[in-house]
């Protein structure tokens, strides 16, 4: 006996993008190309894990939420069993690591699943929700990891949320997460990159992009793609990392940063801004710098590798292993 | 105010492909093509009366239905007024000329519309019917016209149905006489050939090509995209014009053929059967024949140019126009 | 040491197309595909036997001819050793079996190498000629095998002539021959079947197709081809085989025929004269019919696999063993 | 009377690439592509003024040159009448305006013609020269523009060079010049943008890119361009604009520069050097640094709009019109 989830989760992931397609016949692209984009995270010959992370996803129990909290936390209160509960966290378990939470799901007591991720992810939600205002948008979440921030979107008020992602763990977290919070909600996740959505869709009101942009080899290209997905008017939310210093200062680590591969620009939040201008953007504010802690980002339970604190320099914290400045991420708020 | 019958039956199409899809991959590529497929067939630079045929589609009065017959007729029983009667009546019209029905839509007495098409497609289901069974059946009706044949092969038990036929006019045809039926039916249609659907989808128990085979140059290759189209055992339902003669009669017209163009192939029956079997397909039956008859095509109210009486010599109705042999049409039955 | 003659005749085929592509800018697109058909016949995955041929073509010796011979049959006279002489006959061997011919190579006395082909390819040569006149004519020869008649149309006064056959064998033995009879000669191999050429490119005076309607399951689809290739005014000559009956006759083998399998279409001469006409050539004349003798096609020392003699119903040779009638072959002209 | 250049270039380049492809069959990638590249350059819908240019080219005298230096300058001796001298300045005046040179092309006397181009193009040569070696060596210039560093190249010893640059202009420019020093030299122009040649080519051992780095969007999408044009172990020569500072500047102009649309990063050397180390580049060095002066690029006759003197501030040559640092190039060579 399993549930249904997925398979429901991309109905009306469909009737989503044909209902958009009615006014948006660019919606229609991205119709043709959605089963091909849901056929890939199936193919185990590209993603080995895929079909066991599916069969955890399939065998999670279903029971109706008491409530559902996605406006101060991502709370699902569910009444259930000790053998439902417990075979949930088991299954939960399976797909670690957990990166962006935290997911609370259960009975507020004795039998309540708290999925702690290496990220406190609601921390940063708090510094940047009170700069925009998501009431009745339609949102683009690029690089939405398991889709933790898409879920506090729609508590936000968004009318519609699509988050993506290219990874298979990310997608099936979502799932597994989606499955508890109600398969009908109107956020959607489709596991591709943004360079693979169709350009210029001008779909979204408001575009997220958090964490992105220094793993990118082309900043410009990436402000490009994440324009041509918005509406005009519609607003840009970019996080990234920085460094200090003025309009021409950009760090580009030769190797490694913090441990990361495919690290390239970290401009300072001078020159991100004329970035922005540049690529065409206006209005252009950064409403918060925050040097990331070790209550922030670590180690966890349910993520139990590596994380911030072992990136750091041991006797300098100032500094990564490798020497550069440690971790400081900048939010930018811009109008396109 | 307007109906909101086109985009349901496309939504419904969607969503059936997609449950086909669970357990058919193949239909992710039927999937893939149909924003394209819909988004042509709306295209005004391509059916330059496209708009004017899905408004009156859109502009037909929204009705429940009583009952709807598709067993031994086409009839929708509808408790309408005057008012929508006599707008259905006009709207119905401006999708003229109506080829292949016949279709009763109304309260059975004074406010009845009677769509009395050129073609008593009737005669033929009545001839074809006994010699097949539809029961669970999921269907293809290739050159399905208006879909008459379509909603019959539901009201004979089929599971599902979906005509296909690259002509806009007989497109909003069904969509309307669907409008009136129920856009929940599950008989759908897509407005291509059968050329346009990806190959070897083998995603059908029945496949219906009648009418079509005469006009293809090649039928070999039209044997071979209908056999691709049925599951392995599957039963191809073919009907096409033929000749008298033995396995090595084959007319080819040199020219027009009852005021036809685009006439290849009239093979005898002998010679069908030869193809049939040479095309893979084994338990080939010739199931009946019939000489087309002036009660079975002509003109009506509803298709009021030439029809069959025109295209006949004469004085001997034997002959065509061209002095070939008149029409006579042969239903083979075969097994892939 | 090998010699250079793929790659020289390469070379010359691509300086061939340039030079058509100055004033038929259509020829543009099959130098665009040159590339890949010429990489496709040395793939070796595709054609294990590839590397062998091609070997033994490279290692034939580089002997200048006294004279050459295309006229009255294909005939290069050279002076050499009796080293090269029982080299070039072994290495010739090795591009067995040999269909299309007769060629000799040699010195005309003891050093003389005569491939015996299965088929007097000149006795249909001789039949076919006098109907046509190739003087300064363009000529493309639709599955042309060795190239025999091709280097037999350069003979008849050509201009240039394309032979296009998707054999890799056959591809090897132009290869060898032309090493002999001279790189430079304006005949040219593409080893590619008709349907792979650009449509409608319209850049011959002069269309062979010899020996290749009967295996096509779609011979409208194939004389449209042909006459794509045709500029209008140009000769098409087709050679098929026939059988007797009147304008409705045409057999269809159910299975094979004289052995071979893929045999379609064997229209009457009627039959086929009027397919002519349909597909829109002019004068249409048959200018020769003939029973193939076995003294026409016949196993040799270079082709030493069964041959029509055992095609043939040993008791009736009027039929083949599948007791169809036995081959007769009609050569029609037409112009487009 | 119109001369064959530009197709017997054509020509020359289709033999170029034939015979590369004998031994890198990635060259047939470039055969396949080369029809459409030469028919887009010739698409007058696409470049207005091609046949024009064409057309100048194409009535340029055919004079057999005395002598052609490519090494010390460019200069073609010529001995020519009054009349072809002044015929073919006054062609040469079309193809303005020409932006690198000089050329010299003439008598060495009172029928001399002295193209003096925007650039002293001799100059940068002269800086860059004395650090590579193109003995023997298979050239690709990046952004070649009229090909004045190809032919020097040639005199410098290489093997063959392959021009590129996407301007009609400057291709016709090409042709213009190799008219005169000989269509048989094997320096070749193909008129693409590097992002249309296939990818990791690996076809040269040397590659340049001078003043084409600071009009990319995205640097290291160039850098990964160039490095897949190179065999392993060839030389990339990258010319750039630069500005003062250390491993993290980068100006990157929010508008203009020096009148520039499309500039986007200007690294300093030190930020320079660690990209095409993190490119994968090694043995990466600076080999000269240069304030553009008003010497090297200034209008002349035979480029008569604005030049650099106009694109500096009237009160401090330092700056730009924009207030930005004034042009300064580096010149880097680094391995793959």
């Amino acid at each position: 006996m399993t549930n249904n989830t997925i398979f429901a989760a991309e109905q009306a992931l469909y009737l989503h993008l044909l209902q958009t397609s009615k006014h948006h016949p660019k919606a229609g692209e991205w119709l043709a190309n959605l089963p091909s984009w849901l056929a890939a995270i199936k193919d185990k010959s590209r993603y080995a894990h895929a079909p066991f992370y599916a069969s955890a996803v399939a065998r999670l129990p279903v029971i109706t939420p008491q409530s559902v909290d996605l406006a101060d936390e991502f709370c699902v209160r569910l009444a259930w069993e000790q053998g439902d509960y417990r075979k949930s966290e088991s299954l939960l378990k399976n797909l670690m690591p957990w990166r962006k939470g935290p997911f609370f799901i259960g009975d507020g007591a004795d039998k309540q699943i708290h999925i702690d991720t290496e990220w406190r992810s609601d921390f940063k939600w708090q510094r940047v929700l009170p700069h925009i205002d998501l009431t009745g948008k339609r949102v683009l979440d690029v690089g939405g990891g398991s889709g933790y921030h898409g879920f506090r979107m729609l508590g936000a008020g968004a009318k519609s949320v699509v988050v993506i992602d290219p990874s298979c763990l990310f997608y099936h977290q979502f799932m597994a997460v989606k499955h508890f919070a109600g398969v009908d909600l109107p956020v959607h996740y489709i596991p591709v990159p943004l360079e693979s959505l169709p350009a210029k869709s001008e779909l979204f009101d408001t575009v997220f992009s958090m964490g992105v942009l220094y793993h990118r080899a082309s900043p410009f290209e990436h402000l490009e793609q994440l324009k041509g997905q918005l509406r005009a008017g519609g607003t840009l939310v970019l996080e990234t990392l920085v460094v200090d210093g003025d309009e021409r200062t950009v760090l580009v680590p030769q190797d490694r940063y913090a441990q990361m591969n495919n690290v390239y620009f970290l401009p300072s939040v001078a020159a991100l801004s004329l970035w922005l201008t540049k690529a065409g953007f206006r209005d252009v504010r950064c409403v918060d710098v925050d040097t990331t802690s070790t209550d922030e980002q670590r180690a966890t339970q349910w993520m139990d590798y590596h994380s911030l604190a072992d990136f750091l320099d041991k006797d300098n914290p100032a500094l990564t292993v490798e020497g550069l400045p440690a971790p400081k991420r900048a939010v930018m708020v811009a109008v396109r």
